[in-house]
């Protein structure tokens, strides 16, 4: 198997990517990895070129660049050749730390979309209070959606909850400002009529206060609310840290209780990181593009690494684009 | 003064709003205070009656009633002959600790909307980790806006953090799913151009993440992504605690440190609730009308009533009434 990667996507580029890579190596005998970017900083951390090569160019796409645009024009950067790998069957699959919008373009650009998908979404994977995390989709591929859609990121990913995270019949819900059916917008309600009929375990609506407790292992909704969904809880989390810290440091004997706790509540930090339940998965398109978190180290690397190679292994884009096309069938019979 | 209380809502009812009333009576002179609710059940609690009168009724409207139809039909419930007593105005402003959907529609039907306020907005203030809190509007009232309608959030939330919460200039922020200009839906997009001309000080878009660090005074959102955010907040914050709490209890050695921060980390919890903030104001209606949290105890409900107290003597409701009132003569005159 071949997995490309953009070495100079990301905070800790190309340092967390190379070493994130060369623990893949080490760990997976069957994965080579092609590396792209600038040649002169990527070997000062390449300990061994076993199974990995390097395709050096020196042009970047920054956080700061408009993405579409940035696709268009910057036809040499790291990201838009990475993806071009896949592009012309040379790997499997790709990774990047990047430009998020870069590489939902470049995904749709170069890799296309499945067939009769209409949109792709973005997919991270969150942490949850039992530790079996659930997949949230859209978070921002695309910010409208229609009820279609949302039927389709249901199906996406189910088939992603079942192959790759191992999730026997996925519980499938509907991000919603209440639990009954008939709750919401024009667009949750059509759509819960449409997942209600559609081959999966759809388990209804569920409210945002539940997110975290584990009551589905797939949250369905449309890439605005889903956006606002993610970075809420990720802000919360971040924020009560914060508050956590200044509370033990405010004096001597909250500094000395809190050093006896200092080990376990970084294992409740990591516990939230969601770095450890790999990257974003861009379904719908016609191979594996994934998203890293912007501030990976070299072990979240190693995840989305191990987490990619999970997805074409199981033959994920195959499952998806089958599916889509015999529901696709079946409404045009009907 | 006076302010007229459903005492049959809540999870604490009645002895919670009983023994608010009576906190408030005592702090403040110049108020007196009406209780709907069952007589035999709110005595028992009532330890005096100076300045407060009981309306006498049995029915009441339970979280599990559906809105609408339960405010039309049930005319004699508490909830509902509360709301009454503001349209004949024999009190100037009431609170309810109930079923939210069924305040909605009583302040809708009974009370009603401000001339020239299409939507009204339900807004809570939530805490941020600088104690300055900020107002969300909306969280629910419509699940579906327009951009007029966020822009008339924008006017009333930033009246309200100035005269209710003494905010110079409130800071007003679109919720969207990135800072700059041009993002988001046909929602934010056009909002945004109709509150950078509003007369408040817009600050452009803010991102969820941000939204506890107190980069905004008041966020405006349509009430599908308002709920999603508040309860996504409120969900994050629970589900850290819980794990909080397990991590503490995971060895003789932490349990013992976690005893020596046990003040401090209830003071963190407070600092989160929300409840400190007073209730969630149901503005562009002609009289405040105020949402008190479901799980209110007697302190939720003091800080709730003076709350709304400062709404009505700060005259929020004729500021808010004024103000839509000039911006669309000019917008007809322009």
């Amino acid at each position: 198997m071949r997995i490309v990667l953009d070495a100079m996507g990301g905070d800790n580029a190309p340092e967390a990517i190379v070493k994130g890579a060369l623990l893949a190596i080490e760990a997976f005998e069957n994965l080579t990895i092609t590396l792209v970017g600038d040649e002169t900083k990527i070997k000062p951390y390449l300990t061994s070129s076993e199974r990995i090569n390097i395709i050096h160019t020196t042009t970047v796409i920054t956080a700061d660049d408009e993405p579409v645009k940035a696709v268009r024009r910057k036809k040499d950067a790291s990201l838009v050749l990475m993806a071009n790998e896949v592009k012309e069957k040379r790997a499997d699959a790709c990774i990047s730390a990047g430009n998020t919008g870069a590489l939902m373009s470049a995904g749709l650009f170069q890799v296309g979309r499945i067939k009769g998908i209409e949109r792709p979404a973005l997919s991270p994977t969150l942490p949850t209070i039992d530790q079996r995390g659930f997949v949230l989709l859209d978070v921002g591929a695309n910010v409208e959606a229609k009820p279609k859609h949302l039927l389709q990121y249901g199906i996406m990913g189910s088939i992603y909850a079942e192959k790759v995270r191992g999730v026997n019949k996925p519980r499938v819900g509907l991000l919603n400002v209440g639990t009954e059916e008939g709750k919401g917008t024009e667009l949750t309600k059509e759509a819960f009529l449409l997942l209600k009929e559609a081959p999966i375990n759809f388990v209804g609506n569920i409210e945002a206060r539940d997110l975290l407790l584990g009551v589905c292992d797939v949250v369905v909704t449309d890439g605005f609310s889903g956006n606002i969904a993610l970075k809420t809880v990720e802000g919360t989390a971040m924020s009560m840290f914060k508050m956590i810290k200044a509370t033990f440091m405010s004096s001597l004997k909250t500094k000395l209780a809190a050093a006896v706790l200092k080990k376990d509540l970084k294992g409740l930090k990591d516990q939230l990181d969601y770095a450890e339940y790999g990257g974003a998965a861009l379904f719908g398109l016609q191979a594996p593009v994934v998203k890293a978190h912007g501030s990976s180290n070299a072990r979240a690397i190693f995840s989305a690494i191990k987490q990619t190679m999970t997805m074409v292994e199981h033959n994920v884009t195959d499952t998806i684009a089958l599916t889509v096309k015999s529901m696709n069938e079946q409404e045009a019979a009907e």
